[in-house]
């Protein structure tokens, strides 16, 4: 089998069999297809795309280039959650003690934060003592004991995605649906998962700014996942504004244990507005609170999530979920996973309280006339945090965990002039970072003389 | 300036400026671009293609990446000709004497055999002593001189198009317009040319099967030439059955040498024949001998080139040729070139007494049937005469010189059953390759109950 011939025929617009694919990747590995040529064909895949036979086939062979988790002898259902990236989306951590405290098991592999948006294992590294590098060993144990874990991408997940990822990214050929598909859904696959839930996010926060760019990645994911024998759904979702009250490391972490405790205000808001309306027995709801987008993103994934895991009707996951939450095995089933992953609870306590004493000192971003809060471009309060210290320029940055946003007004608020919208903190801020967040977040916030027409969160299943 | 955003600015299918086109191939030659994006790049221009002034930029950067010759000073007209690769094709032989003995100064670069199509270098080289590797100053010397040389593509000369060509090869990205039309424009460029005639070949014989690639070749060349400011003309000529009798190394040597010779049937052929032809005082004519179609491209190619650099129209043009042809300045021209590039001209003579002898042994290919000569797929008999040693299969191959094939009829010729056709001859040919000969030959020849219906050897002149 020769590379060229493999090159000529994606050229030509054919279907590459599985023994090419596989060359192929074989031979990214193992260095011996030079990466001028693996640049070629990336390059005519950019122009001819692959079906979904071999987008299944590049996964799997993605997949294989490492050494996949084997976990079917716990015999449980293996679900994970996979987000294509937003603003203040911690649900992540909520969903995985959530979902393990109902009986899966949640081998949840994440990455860090990608351009403007931030990561699951930025957020959970701002845990006094936290450790995403787990061992094999320790994987499995934690699977063992609480059914969850959560780590970074180690050395032996997807080796070929790292590789021509690398590629991708300096030879312009990243953004093909075909090779998006294979880079996520080779890692996802490689922890052995019987089901898996997609939040396919879309709008100005998200890197997907219409709705027919998402359906397109969402039906290719699930298509994909399902040729390679995993149940697959996707929810499309709206990311405008950022989803909870909190954009940042720290203050996320703070917020999904806001979340997570048996008697919060999100659990409140659940059992009074937003469990009626995931049953359908209540149309469409505005929001009214900085609270509302994310408990409703929240536990539409996780009824996603045990819809595939357990077999449940709508009805039964909520009520399951709302057991699991009111009865603090959720919150209990997250502490585990910090204490076993090294986190220091009682550190973190600390690093909460004077985190909550610092934001009372961070200056607020006021309306700067009356009118309606009616639009968001969430890009931008990704882009300002990222330059505040909260995400990585480049790959050497360090993340500042204290640096963050607070929404104080939530979407299509009636607004006086002056009142608060938000606040930015930063350790320290500069003068030039001051005029740097006035820039932005005068951009970033649209106010309108009428209330916004209202859109639902849940844009779209796509099963 | 960065080469990602070139790619990526082709890849959306936007034309490349001047600048950028420049940055790339500097890169390229000094190692500052790595292949992997060339060949991103390289693919990219595959789907989307370069509009002429692209061409002309990547050929003239192409061209200075290495050191052009510089022959303004010699205040003459500097003219080549190129040919895209045929069967039998010694054109470039006769060609070169012929418009420096008229004056014009042709400093020809030619290059090795590609495919199933002969090489003019390798031609030359049969000659006992001949060498094609010129210093500098003995092209300028020979120029100086005799007004020709003959010369390999020295390190010289468009260094990138080599570093691109041998990336191009591996990476399936040889057939693009444009990476062609800049190629071989590069080269000859580098030549300081003030007129390049072009000789499109389309047929059997030729790597263009049809004449709308041929055609398309051809404008390309002659836009692109003349944006960068050559004057340049293509014919697209016939290339099914050889051109001329011979087809080989040495005996091409031979066949142009009884060509240029005053008093040649070549010469009387022309004077018959193909000099009203050519004047268009006498409509299309058959061939009706194996040297017609020779003495028709040669001559109608001359007449171009003489056009070209004299300004001269069809009559003058065609007795000027014919006057240095009778005169023996043709031939002498040849000669002194041989002598200049260390050709030994009494073992020459000697090689051609011993492979004529050798060629009176070679076994002929009869007419199975009755029959008229309709057709000829000329690439077969390229391919044989490789496979026997004419050519090379892989770049460290020697060649032969004395392989060869005779044709012993012309296109059209109605042949009786066991009349011949041709003959091949190999020095020690084993049964196998005469098994060879017999099955190449059967199926390259085809003959038909009715004459063909003629069509002229100029298809077409793109000006």
């Amino acid at each position: 089998m020769l590379m060229k011939d493999i090159i000529r025929k994606k050229r030509e617009g054919q279907s590459l069999s599985s023994e090419e694919i596989r060359f192929w990747i074989r031979g990214v590995v193992d260095g011996s297809i030079p990466d001028y040529q693996s640049s070629a064909l990336l390059m005519a895949i950019f122009f001819r795309g692959m079906q979904v036979p071999e987008r299944r086939e590049l996964t799997l062979a993605m997949r294989d280039s490492g050494k996949p988790l084997q976990l079917s002898h716990f015999q449980r259902f293996v679900i994970d959650k996979h987000s294509s990236g937003g603003i203040g989306d911690k649900t992540s951590i909520i969903l995985a003690p959530w979902l393990a405290s109902c009986g899966a098991l949640v081998p949840m592999i994440s990455g860090r934060g990608l351009g403007f948006t931030g990561g699951t294992l930025d957020k959970l590294e701002s845990i006094p003592g936290f450790s995403v590098e787990l061992s094999r060993d320790s994987s499995l144990k934690a699977l063992q004991e609480h059914g969850f874990f959560f780590a970074g991408q180690s050395e032996e997940i997807a080796p070929a995605d790292k590789k021509l990822y690398a590629l991708r990214d300096v030879t312009e050929t990243v953004e093909e649906i075909s090779l998006i598909t294979a880079s996520i859904l080779s890692k996802k696959l490689s922890e052995d998962l019987n089901g898996l839930v997609l939040d396919i996010k879309c709008g100005t926060g998200a890197f997907m700014k219409t709705q027919s760019e998402a359906e397109e990645l969402a039906y290719s994911l699930v298509e994909t996942a399902k040729a390679a024998g995993v149940a697959c759904r996707a929810l499309i979702t709206r990311m405008d504004f950022p989803l909870g009250k909190m954009v940042g490391n720290l203050c996320e972490i703070y917020e999904a244990l806001e979340f997570m405790k048996p008697d919060s205000r999100y659990f409140h808001l659940f059992q009074q507005k937003w469990k009626s309306h995931l049953a359908k027995t209540q149309p469409v709801l505005q929001i009214n609170s900085v609270e509302d987008n994310l408990i409703l993103v929240t536990t539409a994934l996780a009824c996603e999530m045990l819809s595939l895991s357990h077999g449940l009707n709508r009805n039964d996951a909520l009520n399951l979920l709302e057991s699991k939450w009111a009865s603090g095995e959720l919150l209990e089933h997250f502490y585990r996973a910090v204490r076993f992953q090294g986190g220091d609870l009682e550190k973190l306590s600390a690093s909460l309280q004077e985190m909550h004493e610092l934001y009372e000192t961070a200056v607020e971003f006021v309306s700067p006339q009356e009118g309606y809060l009616v639009s968001c471009h969430g890009q931008l309060l990704g882009e300002l945090l990222v330059r505040l210290g909260a995400g990585r320029r480049v790959a050497k940055d360090t993340i500042e965990p204290l640096v963050g946003m607070e929404m104080l007004a939530c979407e299509g608020k009636k607004l006086a002039k002056g009142e608060p919208i938000c606040r930015i903190y930063k350790p320290g801020m500069s003068r030039e970072e001051s005029a740097l967040c006035e820039n932005f977040l005068g951009k970033a916030f649209v106010l309108g003389p009428e209330p916004p027409i209202w859109q639902d969160y849940i844009i779209k299943t796509v099963a």
